[in-house]
């Protein structure tokens, strides 16, 4: 019998929940404050979209479910410790967060700063402790995870973001600052879920960053409209922050039908360049529809 | 004819600097400025003890000069990092650092907060970057390097000091506390360096983590000292601030003729533990009394 997508995503999410604590370590670890606070960003909610698709990655050429478990964990981390560290006072100064006080709230500013840069530290440690893989790859994986959380990547698209609030982006800018900001790291867990199978030949991953590409700009289009569209409570964070920071984005510049048309279009073109991988992409193939169709 | 210490370190510094330079974005590459900013906190001053225990410690077994080279980049990126964030006003709130005024200051803090998360990334980038090394080695290194960081090392650290302002601290929790906050990444430094030459026993661990636990209490030790002594101009930073900011010091529980002779044993303690390793060790041996003798 075919487990359905919910199911597999649900059962992705609880396994992920589990290792993720269990490579945190224990809130009662001193130093204590700090530990619980990395917990409360970390774990008990998110979409787990970069684990699941580490994970749906991963089931391209049989990978390791250890492995999986350990790079989706990494990522996660990483993108864990960015919403902490842009939630903050002299970044976005948000106060909801996943329908929680964000960690500078819930605790202190300085301890904000620490949780981020801790769980930074974390993520690499984590990838870095997976044994089973020859280190070879295993150390093509931690750059790639370190090129995609860096200046030209994650960092990058965010400080280029901070320099364009104000300014009028054209789509092709407000493109690539995304493509750097969000699709960085969408892109680093599809080619690690992958790369913990096996070593890609190039055309693999070509149809791996073409599949990437489609999904990072659908994220942040969607979030885009969701933005303006939804209200707090359902989005777990506070709805219409980027018109009142007059920030860019796809339905400022494109207005709101047509934000909705090119999000669908970027799912076809994901699903278009899973086309190689046949039935193994099947899990790729549902999460473009997931980040598409989700209502937060 | 024998390199004397000063033209030794000389050397190395300048090297690293040169190296360091190249392993960063140029400040021309978007977003130009973070770049800037990474590099305004990387260059361009500052002792490089870490860069220089990681040599000294690579001359033990004699590696490869750019394995060093990146190693102690990586440790000078999470080392320059820390102190990036640590200025911001939610921490220690200073503005002047190695005699310029500090990130947040030049720049603006949310620049700062990237800063510091983009070196770090950087770091386990240019440390994943060693080609010519045993993979498996540098996968060793790589976890070594996030241990230290990480929350059970100089974030750790940190934690637990913002948590001790206005308490009074018995000597050992002070010797934990600074273990970790800044003995982590020192310890870091030389076990890499030695690394980079080849796999390590048991016993020349042991000895090298000896080495490192001497020097760490001996720098912090002297830190306190210099910091009730010496004057800003001198100091690159703002002097006095432990005492100002009610912070538990070696020479707030010691005072400061017991503080200077507990830094002249425990380069005694650092000596002595260098003794398996003969002549090899001279510049290890040498930079214990650069940190006992140092006056800034």
């Amino acid at each position: 019998m075919t487990v359905t997508f919910n199911d597999w995503a649900k059962g992705i999410q609880a396994a992920m929940e589990a290792d993720m604590s269990a490579y945190l370590p224990a809130a009662t670890v001193i130093p204590t404050k700090l530990h619980e606070a990395m917990r409360y960003a970390l774990l008990g909610g998110g979409k787990r979209v970069r684990p699941l698709l580490v994970h749906a990655a991963g089931a391209l050429f049989g990978a390791d479910a250890q492995v999986l478990s350990r790079a989706a964990a990494a990522v996660e981390m990483i993108h864990a410790y960015s919403l902490v560290h842009d939630d903050m006072p002299c970044m976005d100064d948000d106060e909801l967060r996943r329908g929680k006080p964000t960690v500078h709230v819930a605790y202190d500013e300085a301890t904000a700063l620490l949780v981020g840069d801790a769980l930074q530290a974390q993520a690499f440690g984590v990838l870095a402790g997976c044994g089973s893989l020859p280190s070879a790859r295993l150390v093509t994986m931690l750059c790639l995870l370190a090129d995609a959380a860096g200046s030209a990547g994650m960092c990058g698209g965010q400080a280029i973001d901070l320099d364009s609030v104000g300014i009028s982006l054209t789509l092709e800018q407000l493109e690539r600052m995304h493509q750097l900001k969000t699709g960085a790291l969408l892109r680093a867990s599809v080619v690690l879920g992958a790369l913990a199978g096996k070593d890609l030949h190039a055309e693999e991953l070509q149809a791996l960053d073409d599949y990437s590409r489609a999904i990072g700009l659908a994220f942040q289009v969607v979030d885009d409209v969701l933005d303006a569209t939804a209200d707090s409570a359902t989005l777990g964070k506070t709805a219409g922050k980027d018109a009142a920071d007059n920030k860019p984005t796809y339905v400022s510049i494109l207005g709101l039908d047509k934000s909705i048309a090119l999000a669908e279009q970027l799912r076809r073109d994901a699903h278009a360049a899973l086309a190689p991988f046949g039935e193994n992409a099947r899990r790729l193939f549902e999460l473009a529809d997931l980040i598409v169709q989700r209502k937060a």
